[in-house]
Order: structure tokens, then sequence, then C-alpha cells
């Protein structure tokens, strides 16, 4: 049945596979499934193995299938929305914001950050490691930059480094009144401390959230936040009016 | 030099190598050049040239580089910001959105479609297709998914499919006043005919925005909008309070 359907097909070969293998996944697997190995998916189909894996990545991209050395392909679930609005992503240190601190260091941030932040290029910043933590799985890894100038009283309190002084920049950056955040996404792949700290292997596409936050009149820190690709699908609440939407899974379902 | 500091790296071969291959974007290179062969490069690394594509691979997942057939690898210019927020993703046909209608059919949703809409599974749905540019390239194209509930008195209108058929589609659903709207962002890959309309290859990453919108307490269209990866960032404007952020890139470059 494979074969003569993908022969009609307009599209490339391995695009046609992957709608079949959707529809076989839909209706003949379950969630955490293991798949059946290439060999015999490539024969049942009646495609080359190079087709085939053209399609299994298609569908790792789409979060279909998870892949994982040692454990093989299964059946993924539906991604988690993880909200990226103004709520998870507050003025970093507020009071139930969706960020652990993990650690803190003091290094010179990447060029496009000192552009973001203006500082100079050589001005090494307090960056916070931070990571967020949804439906009990590691979702994010946050590095969070703070200049000297947003928090020029730290330098009293005594923790070099680690959690403690990470929530001690937190806890001076309260002292600013946030005015405004700007948020931008894209596609990016995971450096390799992230993606240990994601249970990803290092190059995954992530997506990349940065979010600038604005106090004083400039930007006071700035917010780089990678999310699994995988698993997450970002949410963003109303922004058009201020009403709120009631529709709850609940109501979908029914 | 590229073997040395290869040899002391933690990280994978590979990874360490695009961190060098992306100084070298940065010192010697410029937007829109040439790289050398992917056999030179590799001998200037000291690198197979198996890690060498995983690292082009990466850079091309962070918007380093484009890689296309025919033309080869190119260095990438800045991903635009594109904005997604509640101006550009307006109430689909209100004066001023960013979209373009191409055409209209009628058809059977996808099942996750019709799950957002409340709709049976095999109840056709229009479907508006739209494209949007910006900077002169198109950056994204849209399906607009609007059930029939949705434009009730659409049938007195002639036109049976395309652009005009859209707009009509579109100026209905006007007739509804928008109580809200959600939206969601996550990693995708490029339908056939969305790749051929956005210049990439099927099958390459994109980001998927979709759009609720409520109106009369229900969904009243979904809108799955593909956007570029490679050169977009989506941006979101403000949302936690109503302070308009006044950094312009010129106060940035200062």
């Amino acid at each position: 049945m494979g074969t003569l359907q993908l022969e009609s097909a307009p599209e490339p070969k391995y695009w046609h596979l992957k709608t079949l293998l959707s529809q076989a996944l839909d209706s003949e697997f379950s969630v955490g499934e293991i798949l059946p190995n290439e060999r015999d998916l490539a024969a049942r189909f009646g495609v080359a193995r190079a087709t085939l894996r053209q399609a299994l990545e298609q569908l790792e991209l789409e979060g279909r299938l998870h892949r994982r050395r040692g454990v093989g392909t299964t059946v993924a679930p539906p991604r988690m929305g993880v909200a990226v609005g103004a709520t998870a992503h507050a003025w970093p240190g507020a009071a139930g914001d969706a960020w652990q601190p993990v650690d803190c260091t003091r290094a010179t941030p990447p060029a496009a950050v000192a552009t973001d932040l203006d500082t100079d290029a050589e001005e090494p910043v307090h960056i916070v490691r931070r990571s967020r933590v949804s439906h009990g799985q590691p979702v994010a890894a946050e590095l969070l930059y703070v200049p000297d100038a947003s928090v020029p009283d730290l330098s009293a309190i005594d923790a070099p480094s680690g959690p403690a002084r990470a929530r001690a920049v937190l806890r001076e950056l309260q002292r600013l009144e946030l005015e405004g955040q700007e948020r931008a996404v894209e596609l990016g792949s995971a450096r390799a401390d992230d993606a240990k700290e994601l249970d990803r292997l290092p190059g995954a596409p992530v997506l990349v959230v940065t979010t600038r936050y604005v106090a004083a009149g400039r930007t006071a820190a700035l917010s780089v936040a990678t999310y699994r690709a995988d698993t997450c699908r970002l949410t963003f609440g109303d922004s058009s009016s201020e009403v709120e939407i009631h529709h709850g899974p609940e109501q979908r379902a029914s």
C-alpha cells in the first residue's frame, strides 16, 4: 500500500512517507511506544532507509517522535503548553516567577548581549543561571545578564558565587522599578551546558526566548532562555484586549 | 591552531569547531559572502568533513549561515525582527493587518484544528490562505481556518474560490466582535506548499505561530502561520505593563 501511494505523490517521497507514518502513529501506536527498527519500517513502506530517516527527522521536528540514543524512537506525547508571557517571565526575582536560581558567575557576555545591554564589549557582567521546571520536567535553562550599573550596591554582599550569589543579584535587581519588557522568540541550537540540563544532545534545536527588561530608561537586564523545542509549545496569553479567555481544555474536549 | 584547541575541549568536537567558525565569520567574512568549500574548511581546521558538516548545521540553525542548493553556503545577515503580537496578528480582515489574502478553499481540517474549533472531525471549513511579506521578503504563510458557524451569511456571495472568496470570508468574519486571542509558538517543519511560498526546501525548520481568535464565547477562527526560522526572529511587544519602550535601534547602537 505504501509504495503505490508514494509513486503517485507530487511531493518529495519522504514527505509523503511522513504523512503515512503520521497516520500510522495516530491509528496504531500509543504514546511512549517504541517504533519498529528502521529496517523493518523501511521494508513496510517500501522505501530506502535514507528516505525513512528523512521522514523520521521531520516527525521529530514536529514533536511527534522522540529519538534518544540507547532507547530508540518512541511516540511523543503532545507538546506541553509552557507560558512565556509576562507572568512566567516576570521581572527576575519577583515573587512567584517560574525560575529557580542555580548559579551566578561574572564574565564578559557575548558581543550581541553587550550591545543589547549597552555595556562595553570587554566589561564583565553578572550572569545568573536559572532553570525552569514544568510538569516535573526541566523545560528551560536561562542565562540572565545583569550589568553592574543595575545592581550598584551588590559588592557589599559576601557570597562570591553559587545560588546564594544568584539570589543576592536578583534581590538587588528588585530595587529597580520595571518599566517594560520586550520579548523575542527564535530558533537556536542547544549549547552543551544547556543541553545537559535539559536532557538533550548538544546542538538539538531549541527555542530561544530573549527578554529585555527596561528600568530607569535603559536595558537593566537581559534574559536568554533556552526552551526544549521537542516537548514545548510556548504560549502567550491574550494581548489584544484585557478580556480573559475562559476556554479551558475541559471545554475544548466537550 | 584549530587542532590544538579542539583536543583540549571538553565539549563535542563539532561544537567547539562551531565556536571557532563563528569567530571566523565575525572577523573574516562579510554578510552574503560565500564560504570556502567543505574540503578546504575541513583542512583548515584539521577536522573530518562529517564534523565540519555538523558544525555548519548548527550555525544554520542559529541563523548564522544560509545553505542553498546551487549557491553554496553564505554568511547570513542578522535575522529580521518580525512582530507577531496582537497588531500584526490582528482579527483577520481588520484594516491594516499584515497579511495578503491569496486563496480560499473548503476542506476538512487536520484533526487537531477540528478539536480547537470544536467542529466535527469530518466537517469541512473555509481555509483562507494568506501570506506575509516583510522587508521585501516572504516571511510567513498562513492557513486561517474558519468554520461555517463564524460566517453564517457567506453562502450568498458568488466567488467560489480564489482571493475574492478569501476577502469575502474575511469580510464576513469582521461582523463578529473579537473578544480575545491566544497565541502559541512551536517548532515545525515546512509543508511542501509553504516551503515553495517561502523559498525553502520542504521540511526546513520553521516557527509555527498558532492563534486562536475568540468571539461570541468560542473559537471563531484559528490561524496557523508558518514563519521562516532561518531569517526571522519573532518579536512580542511589551506585555507586562502598558508602558511603551522607547529604545530604538539608534539608541542601542550608540
